[in-house]
């Protein structure tokens, strides 16, 4: 089997579903039908094994998670995601790891009505690039330097779990039933397309936590040209961080990736609004602190002092 | 220096040049504003360290011919294209060639008005993936698989320059001046963008030849269900080919990748309008033989004898 005949055995053989695709894999480049009124919305994430996953991991699971990191940008920008390509390097042609990966990519696209409609396939170290794409309406978009001071910020659900499981895999000491809730809150993340309307209507700002929270307001915080406390008590834990972390459980809230939740401001005036329509939709999200004029990062203790915070997460070099 | 201040002083300083990027790199995607009346090109292109290219390249030359790669496959679409995203994967943090791929992508992206709208840096094993956005009127594409029987196959310029030069790379024997040609074919294909309009007028299907001259036609065939008889005379060669390679000169020709040149398919009758059309705007374009119902290659030889030849060209695994 070359490279022709892969592609075509595992990626060309998933189906088109999108009636706005005219021309999938198997050209030059694919031909894609744009929405009017909307904007194209492009985002580009690689994976490297070793760093954002182990090669021992079941390709279902890379190619799953490939897919659901590069979908929860497209959630940041309160877009609806469409299409796929994927840049798939491989060291050698396993069929087994390349039907297991098909399943995966194939599951994770079908959950989000997602078509995969390119890519190249390499000879080289595993990695594994996708750029996606999607729309939102010309008019709401929702970019990280919109917060405004006084902006309530909030998460989109609890931290902490995928760092939780990086942190135990190779370690003992962990309840079997646990270790398997944390690895699936590691591999199989959620992105929070569901909350794509309600964040065109009331977010100013918004980013996903792919790096940790703290790196990632911090994002916000410098797009805007603002800062942010945050308080210490209000920031939601996955319910097994105090189970095996103690104290130290918010700490690693705030420097752990891979959450894939959001971190979003909205307007102080606003926020029972959208509590009151979160509540309605069945969703709950959890406001943590503000948007203040005072550049730098702050978290407010228990005992009301407010201390500075370095913002920490994963650094690549 | 982390991932982030590298993109900053790298990449994002990048200027954003046309009206149509809204937002380009820094937030969680890029926001595009797509054109009325046209369809989304899209392409994704990886090239590894190794394979598509030595590490002790020039950076300048690597993110060059990178572009150029990309922009080739929307020229065989007959696109025009607008937007570039870059996968960037980097054993180490090296400055002095970051200067010197930012100063090739710059120059490669200037020449075709193409803007880069986002990316990913990452650390691993030297490996660039881009994709490439951009348009083709509705009505207009041109496929790989429109070919029809009868339909005169043309090359657009002399082919086997890059191939020489690779198969030269670690050789004596070449004068200098040659060898830097060759080079310079090799780093600096120039895609064909100058044909995109006459090709969305008259061309049946087409596609750039980047693995070879067999492989590629070859698809056009195996994609419109169809063979083709090209005449070995009629291939235009690299003025150097025979000079170095004698009777083997059109056998590179053949199978050499990397050139960058379009082969298409324009309907018979068509052919004197579109080689005067050609002609008026300064360009010439080779017609090289037919395509027929017969599926498979075939080659005629000098003697007017016909033989089936194997498409042969660069494959991975």
């Amino acid at each position: 089997m070359n490279e022709f005949s892969l592609i075509d055995r595992y990626f060309k053989s998933l189906p088109i579903k999108r009636p706005d695709v005219l021309l999938g894999i198997g050209d030059d480049a694919a031909c894609l039908q744009t929405p009017k009124g909307m904007n194209l919305i492009v985002s580009t994430d690689t994976l490297v094994s070793g760093v954002h996953f182990l090669p021992e991991w079941d390709a279902y699971d890379i190619a799953y998670k490939a897919v659901m990191a590069n979908v929860s940008d497209m959630a940041a920008m309160a877009a609806e995601p469409c299409w796929l390509t994927l840049a798939l390097t491989l060291p050698e042609l396993n069929e087994q790891w390349l039907e297991s990966f098909r399943r995966g990519l194939s599951e994770a696209l079908n959950q989000f009505n997602i078509d995969l409609v390119g890519g190249d396939t390499t000879k080289g170290a595993l990695t594994i690039t996708m750029t996606i794409m999607g729309f939102a309406p010309s008019n709401q978009i929702v970019r990280r330097d919109g917060a405004k001071s006084g902006d309530v910020i909030l998460v989109s659900g609890a931290l902490g779990a995928a760092a939780l499981a990086v942190s135990f895999l190779n370690k003992q000491g962990i309840v079997p039933s646990d270790r398997a809730l944390l690895m699936d809150a590691l591999l199989h993340p959620k992105p929070r397309v569901d909350l794509v309307h309600l964040l065109r209507l009331y977010a100013t700002a918004a980013i996903d936590i792919s790096d940790g929270l703290s790196a990632d307001l911090d994002h916000i915080c410098t797009a805007s040209g603002l800062g942010a406390c945050i308080n210490r008590n209000a920031i939601p834990l996955h319910s097994l961080l105090p189970v095996y972390l103690g104290d130290k459980a918010v700490d690693l809230a705030l420097t752990g990736g891979d959450d894939y939740e959001l971190c979003f401001t909205v307007p102080a005036l606003k926020l029972d609004s959208f509590m009151s329509e979160m509540k309605q939709a069945g969703m709950v999200c959890y406001p943590i602190g503000h948007m203040e004029p005072q550049p730098g990062l702050r978290i407010r203790m228990e005992d009301n002092r407010c201390d500075a915070i370095t913002p920490g997460g994963y650094v690549h070099f």
